[in-house]
Formats: structure tokens, sequence, C-alpha cells
């Protein structure tokens, strides 16, 4: 039994009888009343995430006069918060991703692997990849923790449309994905976990949530509408796309070797996330996120080549847990 | 080491030792040579669906001649397909899933269990499903296994439209999802498996297939802008519709019980994907999906039930492996 269906057993086995939030913060063995009122359960469920937000640390906080009773609850729905511990007995305090969805990164792939364009559809990809390079380099410079964090919310964005459109084809068309759907939102989950994790290293100034305002707009529809019209090209674009991540990232890494940039220590998030060693530094959580790109880079690139051997993703198994 | 780990680390460390497909057909060792051609790649990869898309059964395809040279390449991007087993060590067969995704169903949830309407927007919701059901009634009649594949084909898109906003939203304000995006694209793919479920046991006929495509089209945009508008209503809307989708099972249990309809032995899909005996029958199948839907059920209700309280859900830890 995997740890995903432990997570799932302790949820429907142990769950009903478990404290909703911190039973070991007061050890109290109070059962679930189902019949409760969601106000109570959304008020605990508050108190709850404000704990487990709190970045990550092991630091309980003082509980409010009369929580107690109110932490007993969490929903008349019976949905409980399973209370999940690390391998090392500690509490694990990220609601936003659990311990199975965790993994050691594979950095021996090659990070200077190139698709040659040959054909005019590939050119005019790695022409506009390249293209959009020019501002942003002269836009972060040498501000590579901004850069990351600006070019994850775009990184995010093609895994989710790519997935969400096979998801509602497979649907239409009473047809099997071969695994892309998974493939591609596990893509855009894992960018999405590069963004939380760079997020604990800078904060987006203003302007930069601005122009990640617009250019998240900007972006999903053209995406949207660019594989629906020819996935082929999409998939290349993303392909070329994640070159340039890859570039970018070792650019980061040479500054932080370098000592230009602090090799400060990793964020909570990123030592979990990647099972990193508790004294891991921002070189090593750079080096596995350079390594995830250069997995997207190779997966994009063989989603544009089955579409040029005309057949379909579909009938080609994905490459899944592919990171 | 859970079972997807499992899976991950063996792409990543035997994956290049291995056959991509089918070795055990003709026990070759032969290494795979990354700079071999896409062409070959997707060639052999289009095989190898060829075997693993046929209904997962176990059954081999004959080999065509000199299919082995094609079958020892996946792609010059170093993409493995693992050779997967189940428990009892026969081949994994379905590449739309992996034994990680797979799990046994809580079948103890309350099916009865309803959510009172009282306030004006849920009266709103309930009145909306419930007009919903009579047409779908008169539409379906007693042809069960019609009436599931197509309700199926609806209830796999809230959760995609939920998880997919949730999922931009964490990226555009730089915030943690408290683990709703997963949630909501679990839900998603736990109905697409429904419907490749019912899919083994009837097939839809020409007009249902054309209702689908314009069903899809219509629901998708209006929940979408649901969504985006008000995610309370949104999310109490689907509770109602899975207590719909709850009670419409119950009908098809009944009619199982009552002989009304055979009691087919399960699709090999549905076995695999809940875990069931060999000897499962369809009102197996029926009971376990119909749990999923309690639960979807659940999941909406307290959704809504968080932004009654005028929380976010992102502060509100998601249920999550919650089926």
């Amino acid at each position: 039994m995997n740890s995903r269906m432990a997570g799932a057993a302790l949820l429907r086995h142990l769950g009903p009888r478990l404290l909703a939030a911190e039973p070991a913060a007061y050890g109290l063995t109070a059962r679930i009343l189902p019949a409760r009122m969601a106000s109570t359960a959304a008020e605990a469920a508050r108190e709850d995430a404000g704990v487990k937000q709190h970045g990550g640390g092991t630091e309980k906080q003082e509980e409010p006069a009369g929580g107690q009773g109110k932490k007993a609850i969490v929903s008349y729905w019976g949905i409980e918060t399973p209370k999940l511990v690390k391998k090392d007995g500690t509490e694990w305090n990220w609601p936003c991703f659990r311990p199975w969805d965790t993994y050691t990164s594979n950095t021996s792939i090659d990070v200077k692997k190139h698709h040659e364009p040959t054909t005019l559809p590939d050119k005019a990809a790695y022409l506009m990849v390249k293209s959009l390079r020019v501002p942003m380099d002269l836009f972060f410079q040498r501000r590579h923790a901004s850069h990351a964090l600006l070019l994850e919310t775009v990184a995010a964005v093609p895994g989710m449309v790519g997935g969400m459109l096979l998801h509602l084809r497979s649907l239409r068309r009473f047809e099997h994905s071969g695994g892309w759907i998974r493939a591609l939102l596990e893509e855009a989950e894992n960018e999405r976990m590069h963004l939380m994790t760079f997020l604990e290293v800078t904060q987006p100034r203003w302007w930069e949530r601005a122009l990640v305002l617009a250019a998240q707009g900007v972006f999903f529809n053209a995406y949207f509408v660019g594989y629906l019209l020819s996935p082929k090209f999409a998939h290349r674009v993303v392909g070329y796309l994640e070159e340039e991540a890859v570039y970018s990232y070792t650019e980061y890494l040479e500054d932080l070797e370098a000592g230009v940039i602090d090799n400060t220590p990793a964020p909570a998030i990123a030592i979990d996330y990647w099972r990193l060693p508790a004294d891991a530094k921002l070189k090593d959580v750079v080096t596995v996120v350079r390594a995830d790109e250069a997995h997207h880079r190779d997966v994009n690139h063989f989603a544009s080549d089955i579409h040029y051997q005309g057949l379909k993703l579909k009938d080609t198994p994905a490459p899944l847990g592919y990171h």
C-alpha cells in the first residue's frame, strides 16, 4: 500500500476518530460530531490553516481561549484533514502538497540538450521564444530569483491548458487519454511548486505583480487558442521555453558559485518537496529545479515529435511521474 | 518509498536499461540508443499502444516482422515507458492510469445525506439541478448505463474548471492553494475514470454523442463563468448534482438487484482502478462509483460552506485522496 493510499485510508478509517487539527497540541480525544454546524467547522479549519500555512515551520501558535472545542470539529460533511507526519516523525505542515507528492530529482539529465529546428513551424517557435529572451534579460539582468518567480508564473500555464483540453476531448469523444492528461497536469503543478519555492527566496515587487497579471491574461488565451489550432506547435514552443528556463537556471547557478549571490539555506518547502537534506542550500534547490525544467523540455519536445509522426498523444503512453 | 515514487524511480534509474515496450514478449535486452530518430520512437510507441490500449486484456498481439528492433526504441529524448506489473505479477495494461492511481473505495459513506437548502442561492441551485432531473429521466428511463455514461461526461467538467481557475489564481496572486487545486483535479480525473469504466459496459449512440458535444460546450462555459462569479454557488450546484448522481446509481443498483439488468462481470479497467476482486460484478462497480459520487458531494458542499463562512478555500486544507 503506497502512502497516497495510506493517506486516503487514514481519512476514511481513522479520520472520524481523529481530531481534525493539531490534536498533539493538547491531546484531546473528542469524537467528531457529524451534525455540528459548518460555521464551527470552517472556523476550526481556519485556525488549523493558520498554523499549517505558517511557512512550514513546526512551531505552534498560541491556542485561543475556548479554541479546543472548536478544533474538535472540522465539518458536518465528515471531512477531516488527516494528521500527517514526516519520515522523521515531525508533523507535516504543507496543506498545499502531501508526502506522496514529493520526489527525489534526477539531476543527471543532460541540461544542454537542444532540439535543432528544421521545419518552418519549429523555426517559428524557436524564433518566438528567443525573441522573448532579450527583453526578459534586460528587465531582470541578474535578479535571478525575481526572474525565476515570473518565469514560473508563465511556465505553469501550458501544462494546465493542455491537460484541460485533453481532458475535455477525452470526455467529448469517449476515448482514453494515454496518460497525457495526468502528465501535463503534473507538469503544471510541478512548475507551480517552483513558484511557491522561489516565493520563499524573494517577494514580487508591485510592477512585477502587474506584469504577471497582464502576462497570464495574454499567455493563457494565446496558448489555449494555439493548442486548439496546433498542439504540435504548442508543445514545441513549450519545449523551447523550457530550454531557455534551463539556460536561465544555469546562469543562476553560475552566479551562486561565483558568490555574486548568497547561497542562502534552502526554503523549508523545497527541502520537503524534493526530499533534500536539512542543511540544503539555495544552490541545491536551483539544481533540482533546473533538472525539472530539463525533464519538461524533453516531454514537450517528445509530445511535439509524436504529432510530427502523425500520431495522437493518446496512442502513445505518456511519461508519468517524469520530473 | 511509495509506489508512485517507485514508478518514478523506475523511470529514472532502470528506465534507460529497460526495453521500452513489451520486453517479455520476446526477451530482448538491447539498450536504448538515445540518438535514434523519433520516427522510429513514435512508431514503436504506436505499436506499444496498440497492444496496451487493448481493453486491458493481457493477451498479446502478433508481433509484426522486424518489429523487435523498433520496439527497443521509444524516444531520442530518452523518455521510456516503464514496464509496470500488477501485484499478481501480470503486466500493467493501462497507459491511461497507473498502479499508484488506484484505490480501495470506502463504500460505508452515507448515500442518503442531503444538504437542506435554506438560503436563496442554495434554493436556486437545488431547483436548477432538480429541474434538470425530469428531462434526463424521460430521456434515459431505465437505460442506466447510458445515463451513467452521459452523466460522467458532465460530472468530470466542474473539477477541471475549478482546479484550473484556482491554479491560475495561485500563480497570479503568488499564493498557496491549500491543496484545493489537487483535490478538484482529482475529482475531475475520478469522474473521467467512471466514464472510461461505463464505456466498457455500453457504447454511446450517435445522438448521445451529439448531446454530449452540445452539453459540454454549454456546461463548460456556464460553469467557468459561474465559478468566476460565485464559487460558493458553483460548488453548491455540484454538491446537488452529485446528490442526484448518487440517487441515479441507487436506482441502477436496485434494477441490478431486481434482475431487470444483467449483473455482468465487472470491466477489467474497473477491477484494476478500484482494486476489486477478479470475479467482481457490475453491481460492485456501480457500488464503488456511487460511493465516489457521495464523497464528491460532501467535498463540494463543504467547499460551498467554507465560502459561506466568508473564508477562502486556500486557508482551509483540502481533503486530498478523498474518494
